[in-house]
């Protein structure tokens, strides 16, 4: 089943044959892991990339003591810390915000399977700029709103994300004080009655 | 002269044969555009990447009547708008605020050029991955900065930035209000002296 969701994900870009389906079923790429779980910490070497089929990560960083939440990945959403592509030691920590169920590849995987099958290499080009292009606008949205307008724009794009996180997470992801995130919510909540 | 800055570039992530050289010399892609030139317009659709070769550009949103500046663009720095990956009108503007030489290339192009020449297939994916995680940091940064140590930081690692753009253009880059940006600035040399 889960094999299929993610053949689905790489049909939008590239048409798999039999013979490169198999090359990825042979890599035992994929993973269930519990909520909670530490996929990554900071300072940490590593070469994996996580895809999720289903449930939800996040990415964190601790500054004097405290959590600073900066994303969420959830169903169909594909993460490479930029430390993996940088070969450098993590800037932030990963962990499981439910239990997940994901791929984790690793680079040297990938280079072997980019050189074997260069139809891969299309996909990640590709994928990479589609990520590029999503991530800009999501910065943008960021730096142009205010914290009201944020929250409202993820109320509306996101609309799962709100519900399945924890409140403070949220509140940091949305660069917003927690006091500031359950006034707004009054708020918004008010306007509507 | 401009030729081998573009292929010095170039040499960071493949190497090149006269052929492919020829190739892209025969592109027409060398341009030279003076300040406050406009590149794109907010819903104006586009083919175009540009490469900063000398100069400076910047993407800007106008809001309420407000020019929001969200990025700059300088020397060996890339821009392909998110609406060309997308294949959507702009989101943004595009205008240079100094003299600029820059290649304009275009997304059918490109899409020869790799298709005839594969390397470039993967130099463009290994230039999205190095992007996304620049980008991935710089937006991680943003969040859980204050506007004061947005601007030490900028001072650290972009000082020339600081210089060569208008003062309110970069208090709405770091999202601080034009006033906030003097006062900051004003405290920042007190602690100096």
């Amino acid at each position: 089943m889960m094999q299929n969701i993610l053949f689905g994900f790489i049909a939008k870009y590239i048409s798999l044959t039999d013979e490169e389906k198999n090359a990825l079923l042979s890599l035992d790429l994929f993973h269930s892991v519990k909520k909670g779980t530490v996929l990554l910490k900071e300072g940490q070497k590593s070469k994996e990339s996580y895809f999720i089929l289903n449930g939800c990560i996040r990415t964190y960083y601790i500054i004097d003591g405290e959590e600073k939440t900066t994303a969420f990945y959830t169903e169909m959403e594909v993460l490479t810390p930029p430390s993996v592509i940088r070969k450098t030691p993590s800037e932030y920590y990963v962990s499981c915000t439910e239990d997940t169920i994901l791929t984790i590849s690793n680079s040297d995987m990938e280079a072997e399977i980019n050189s074997k099958f260069p139809k891969f290499e299309i996909m990640c080009r590709i994928l990479s700029e589609e990520l590029l292009a999503k991530q800009r606008i999501d910065f943008d949205e960021f730096k142009t709103s205010s914290p009201e307008e944020r929250y409202l724009n993820l109320l509306q794009k996101r609309p799962d994300l709100i519900q399945r996180v924890p409140q403070h997470q949220l509140a940091s992801y949305l660069g917003i004080k927690p006091q500031s995130l359950s006034r707004l919510r009054a708020r918004i909540i008010e306007k509507k009655n």
